[in-house]
Formats: C-alpha cells, sequence, structure tokens
C-alpha cells in the first residue's frame, strides 16, 4: 500500500473509477493513489484473472467484480480498454454514473468516442476524452508504473458544443488530475487529435506490423536467420510489433480514414524513393537521409527522448 | 591509453591498418587495442578533423596521413568505410599491401564489394569481405565503443573459389579476431548475406527514412506537433533515421536488387493490411498483430535484445 507523498496536494476527486486495468489503467492507479489525486480508487476490469491480478498488486482500494460497482459513487470514471469497447461500456452504465461526474477515457482515437456519447441520455455528466501519450508495447495490470505519465503529454479534447461554467471547469479539473500525475495537458480538437495521432503512433504501428508479417512470411530468408540478425534494425520494429493486438485493431478501425490518408502519403513517399533507388539517384537518397536527421533532433530538443542509454545490445543496429 | 587485458590471447595480427575511422571503425580500433588481438592498430581516415580526433582520443597506435602508410607493414587491412568507396579504397591500393595481408571490411553490403574486387591484380592477398551486425544511428569516431562488437553477430562471406588451405586459415584468424572482439561468427554466401540483410536492416532503415520524410512534409499536421507527439511510436522511427546519410544511400545503391525485392513484398502485403483496415476486417487485423508478437520473443529469447530498461520516457507510447 503506498502513502501519498508528504508534498502531495489535497485531493481532486472523491473516488474515481477504472474501467479496464491494464497497463495503462493500472499505471493511472498507481499514481493516483501514490500522489493522493483521488481519496479511493476503485477498479473494475471484465478478466477475472486480471481481477485476482491487480488486488495481489494492491495498488487500488477496491476491486469491484462489476462496472456498476466501481463506478457507484464515483465522481470520476476514467476508461481504459480498447478504442471500440469504450463507448460501448460508457452508454451500458449509463444510469449508473454518479450526479455531476467526469467520464473520460484513455484512448488512442477521440472523434469516434465523442461521437459515440453524443446522445447518451444524461445531461449531467460531463463527457470529456482524453489521451494520455505514453504506454509501452507490454500489456496488463503488471506492466503498469507509477511515473508512466512523468514529462508525457496528455490531451484532452472537450466537447466544444458545451460553453457551461460547469463543464470549463471540469474540464480544468481533470486537467490538474493530469499534471498531478507529471504530464503537461493540452487541449485539442478531436479530429486533429485523430490526424495528429494517426501520424506519430498510428502509421509507425502499422508500418511495424507489416514489416514483422513480411520477414515472417518470406521463404528466402528463415524466421531464424529474421531473429538472429535483427540488430540491424528490424528489433526495434519487433517492439512496436509486439504491442496490444486487439488495442490496435481498435485503434484502426476506429481511426480508419486519419490512418488511410496519411497511408496514403506515405506509399506515394515510398514508391518516390523506390524510384530513385531503381535509377541510382544518389542525390535524392542523400537530401531525404539528410533532411530526416533534422527532425531527430527536434524531438530530442523537445525532450520526447532522454539522453540515450549507453549503446550496448538494446541500440546496436548496423 | 588501454592495456590488454591479463586474460588476453597472443595477438592474431602484427599490425592492423583501419580504413576509415567512424564509429564502426573506432569501435574495432578501441576492441582491438583493449583485447591485444593485435601488436599495433594504424589509422586512416580522409578527414582531417577526424583525424585530428583520433589522435586526441588515443585509441590507435598510429593516426596516419595517408591509406597507403596505414596499411604499409600491415598484415591486416580493414575498410570500414560507406559501401560505395570501398572497393575505389581497396583498388587504390593495391600495390601498396603487404605480400599476404588479409584484406576485410565491415560494410553492410557483400556481393558488390566481392564483384569489385574480383580482378584485384594481387594473387598473394587474402580477400575476406566481412560484416558485422552492430552500430548504432551515430558517427563518427567519438560514437565508437569497445563493446560494441559484444555478443554481436559478424558475417564472414569468403570467396568460395579460393579452395586454398592458406586461405581457409586466413579465414579461420579473421573469424578468431571478431570472436577476440566478442562477437559471434557466421560464413555466408554474399547475396544471402544481401538478402538476409535487406530484410532486417535496409528496409527498416528504408521506412523509417521514408515515415519521417512522410510526416516532415505534412501540411495538416506540424512539424511541432510530430515531435511533440512522437512518444506515441514515431520517436523510434526518428532515432532510425538519424543513421548516417552517405552510409545508407550506398547501403541501397549498391544492394538495390534486394532491396527492391523485398520492398515489393512489403508493399503488397501494406496494399492487403490498407484494404483490411478499408473493410473493417478487425479479425485479419488482429491475427496478424498477434503472430507479430511471437517472432518478437523469438527475438528476445535468441538473446538479441537484453531484458528491456524500465520504461520511463525512453521506452513510452501509446
Amino acid at each position: 500500500m503506498t502513502t501519498p507523498r508528504p508534498d502531495a496536494p489535497a485531493p481532486l476527486y472523491t473516488r474515481l473509477a477504472i474501467i479496464g486495468c491494464g497497463m495503462v489503467g493500472s499505471s493511472v492507479a498507481r499514481a493516483v493513489r501514490a500522489r493522493g489525486l483521488a481519496q479511493e480508487v476503485a477498479v473494475f476490469d471484465p478478466d477475472p484473472q486480471a481481477r485476482a491480478r491487480i488486488a495481489a498488486l494492491g495498488f487500488a482500494h477496491v476491486v469491484s467484480d462489476s462496472a456498476e460497482g466501481a463506478v457507484n459513487g464515483a465522481d470520476i470514471a476514467l476508461f481504459a480498454a480498447p478504442p471500440l469497447s469504450i463507448v460501448p461500456a460508457v452508454r451500458a452504465l449509463a444510469s449508473a454514473f454518479a450526479p455531476g461526474a467526469t467520464i473520460t477515457d484513455v484512448g488512442s482515437v477521440k472523434a469516434a468516442i465523442a461521437e459515440g456519447l453524443a446522445d447518451l441520455p444524461r445531461d449531467d455528466l460531463f463527457i470529456i476524452p482524453g489521451h494520455p501519450i505514453a504506454g509501452t508495447e507490454k500489456s496488463g495490470p503488471d506492466a503498469g508504473r507509477e511515473g508512466l505519465f512523468e514529462g508525457r503529454w496528455t490531451i484532452l479534447t472537450p466537447d466544444p458544443s458545451r460553453k457551461d461554467a460547469a463543464y470549463a471547469a471540469a474540464v480544468e479539473r481533470l486537467a490538474r488530475f493530469w499534471e498531478g500525475m507529471g504530464a503537461q495537458v493540452e487541449r485539442m480538437d478531436d479530429r486533429h487529435h485523430d490526424l495528429v495521432l494517426a501520424v506519430t503512433s498510428h502509421l509507425p504501428h502499422l508500418i511495424a506490423y507489416n514489416i514483422v508479417g513480411t520477414a515472417a512470411d518470406l521463404e528466402e530468408v528463415t524466421r531464424g536467420e529474421v531473429i538472429k540478425y535483427s540488430a540491424g534494425g528490424f528489433r526495434d520494429f519487433t517492439r512496436i510489433a509486439a504491442s496490444d493486438p486487439v488495442m490496435w485493431r481498435d485503434v484502426f478501425l476506429a481511426n480508419k480514414d486519419a490512418v488511410l490518408e496519411i497511408l496514403g502519403r506515405f506509399t506515394e513517399d515510398l514508391q518516390a524513393l523506390s524510384r530513385a533507388i531503381r535509377w541510382g539517384e544518389g542525390d535524392k537518397l542523400q537530401e531525404l537521409f539528410t533532411r530526416t536527421r533534422e527532425i531527430r533532433r527536434g524531438v530530442i530538443d523537445a525532450g520526447q527522448e532522454t539522453a540515450e542509454p549507453d549503446f550496448g545490445r538494446e541500440r546496436t543496429r548496423g
């Protein structure tokens, strides 16, 4: 059991319900417990084995055996489930939420969630979709970490049709909640979020899954060879392509339009690159490869990558 | 100045000449010095600033101001230059090599090098192309590390037309040299090497360069946004796409056929994946995303990835 830090702020919420308690959900639970951001943390996960494990890990005050039980009396309910299951889960609980509760989530796709909840038959809730840009290729409650959100961005996509002061106050409170977990918070239009994430997250995952699949299916090069010589760059793709299959299936289905749009640009560029190789246009290749270095410098300068570890096995390639 | 380890084997070579002393060349120099694998390490780099830096770093016994000077009296000459400059560099030194010298390299493409040296007017040399599967996205003599090759594979692609015992002995000696640096050594046909590396290294780099280029050119998403939210997966690609532009230009030009072949498979698979997203075929997506996890397990089981660091910033995505 963790006790709040001595310098922790007063709790922002009385009872936080977390629905879906895998890597991200359990990281929220851990961070909220450690930092005293809610008086009580109640979690529900549909998998009984996960619930038993969560109880053993001890980072929640309450492990409910129903979603209704978890949200009962909660002034904030956070859904940390694969994107396509968030809307049905929230709708199924429509009558169970406490009056005035904030309903939020951590899904990697935002417009589909807002649309799916637009006609929820409750006008006394604050629905504020959210997305912490943090996570790993690991899954399950054991994979969560208290510090997961430290120095990372969390994007909130509030409903632009809600002009009331109470909604604005609920958004501000939710922003302070994420800041309490160490995140920086940005507000954004949900469709723009989905396009930005299609570039910075969804396409990279799609490409990684694809390249690992291509390599696994070759006949001329065995799977053993692919694994044995993976330090040349391929290994980094295997890490990304080990991410949760259900979650990523949902991301691509729920963000289809933006993903296909960005994939189209990627494919056009790849064709041009392929032609430059075929025609032996070394200058074109070198120009692109020089330009991409600038982006890397930007990533490091923006603190989105800390000083890299000494390169032993982890970083080698060539 | 490093002194040989107490348990170091007797030197395998009298004088090692390293031509091109960037990240990989300087790692060889450091490893050979530290492990006493050659009595003397002489290096040459065409860049005067690099030579000054190498002299200051002190990992070589001799910093020559000409390639001829470095290979003078060397019983092994190792070329650690971008692939397309290796053949011209070796040919230019044809008359300078000591009789009986081993001529090797660390280039990521092997058939083009063997072909380019097939008619070298010297029959008293042992030409044994090689490739350590190790490196990072960093460049230059400062980026080298003594332990770079520890636990990694080095592939040698000996000339199959050389059936003489002296050549076999030279190959064996070169294998022991790499083993002395901590590598495991595999012998392979050069064309097969180029196909394997097209999969495990060249295509991953091509894709990473391409995706970073695509992201940088978008109008709807700013470069600042791409950088800010790069922790969702994109960041890993920026690291790969920061690799040396000249070296990688050469790799794609020198291994054009294998790269285009593998790229063709990748593109076919990507079209199928794109179609599955467009048609909402969740089962197909989930099946692929589950299958790719097995490859990841293989990479970890084969020791090509050590236990991963705790995920703070470095590993996060989502």
